[in-house]
């Protein structure tokens, strides 16, 4: 990157320049799957750059994409941790989930708003990639028509993960599944057996159901278990060497097969 | 980045100092979708530096890969332009396709090899990801055991698709189901008929067939075609306004519309 495009630090001109009129925008950035330097460049430019920062945990936890960008923000950045008014404590399907978290999200927009209306641009970091199963959709679109929005994709963590798993995860014309742990058994097991390569997301709790759902397609010699792939603590494992619950963001891997010259 | 991270030219010191024994590393190197600046930080800094630089290509053309890194190579990089003997002129289940292939790595692998058994690195660029439907891939299960190998992800092609589309591609649980349009009519309308999300790659002289499959699934009101993602030529269109035969990379995606608060 060429020297003038490096973010710095607000200046007293800053300060003295009014902004142009007009609203600011939100970005949806893309962190990628957790290592610093796999934030794309167009993403580290506007980490670095900005102002303001706003992202999603879980209350009482740094946050994943927090984390991802510790010691890349100015020293002046303001911060808005949207935090989670519930997670795994009511079941998807009980009306009240739905209702917590669309009045969570009309609060996170409101506080958006407000920062864009003053004409100043918030990032909101996404770890892996905004489009690709992230909370900012909720968000993204919320603000259609009221603001600005602009979205930079990132690496998803299934990239991630099966990058580090030293494999890769499709040849030829093979079919690719993505598929949510949080699905019924019966999903599980159905898919699983009807595709060449296979990724499961936000395994965590739902382990001892897709164990079974993997087993029960023939598949479980075939398949890995990836956790914070690309960052520290990363571990790849066989998932019949598996013998405790994982994180959240684990993932499960069965690599295809097909043509290869 | 730090300035010490820059990638620099070479010196009278480089020149001078002997190379450490051992021999050079190959680097997978996934550039992403198409834009400069959607390169991760660590590719970027691997592409700038590189005194080798290795990639596919069709025969008289430029190269996908090497025009998303114009002007962003050292002035005394060293290119390797692995050209391929055949693409569509003979069909995928004819075997001298299967052989020529062979042949073409295998001398690849050879002139890669020879370069780090010099001690020397080469950087092998990969638009996407290198582990996800990339030529890479063949390079790397061929250079097991024979050459040191990193792989640095990338931004798929289809997160460039989906960004630049302007819509989330999954919600919630969506199954998504990542095809290959060289695929049968009949595996595409199955599996067309069966996801909530779908990505449909290397589209170009199979869009009659996947129209056809998109059809018959009953989805042909939902598809969208992604051309150039993320590049100056980018375009965004109605499967049903198509009107012409599209680039080999162009995508097809029916965005998912799953659980919503």
């Amino acid at each position: 990157m060429p020297e003038a495009s490096q973010p710095t630090f607000a200046t007293v001109s800053d300060v003295l320049t009014p902004k142009p009129a007009g609203p600011g925008t939100v970005h949806g950035v893309g962190l990628g799957p957790g290592a610093a330097d796999l934030l794309s460049v167009r993403a580290d430019r506007l980490v670095r750059g900005a102002r303001h920062v706003a992202y999603f945990r879980k209350a009482g936890r740094a946050g994943r994409a927090r984390r991802i960008v510790d010691g890349m923000l100015r020293e002046d950045v303001i911060e808005f941790a949207m935090e989670y008014p519930v997670t795994t404590e009511i079941a998807l399907d009980d009306p009240r989930y739905n209702q917590q978290l669309s009045a969570f999200y009309a609060s996170c927009i409101e506080h958006l708003h407000a920062i864009t209306a003053r004409g100043e641009d918030v990032v909101v970091l996404c770890e892996g990639d905004p489009f690709f199963y992230g909370s900012f959709m909720h968000l993204y679109s919320r603000l259609q028509g009221l603001v600005p929005v602009c979205v930079v994709p990132g690496i998803t963590g299934m990239s991630g993960a099966w990058t580090v798993s030293g494999a890769p995860i499709t040849w030829g014309d093979d079919t690719l599944t993505v598929l949510m742990a949080t699905s019924s058994e019966e999903v599980l097991t159905r898919r699983i057996r009807d595709t060449d390569a296979l990724v499961v997301m936000k395994v965590g709790r739902n382990l001892p159901k897709l164990r079974r759902a993997v087993a029960a397609a023939g598949r479980e010699h075939e398949a890995w278990l990836v956790e914070y792939a690309t960052m520290a603590e990363e571990r790849v494992t066989r998932l019949v060497d598996v013998d405790k619950v994982t994180p959240y963001f684990s993932i499960l891997l069965i690599h295809g097969q097909g043509r290869r010259p």
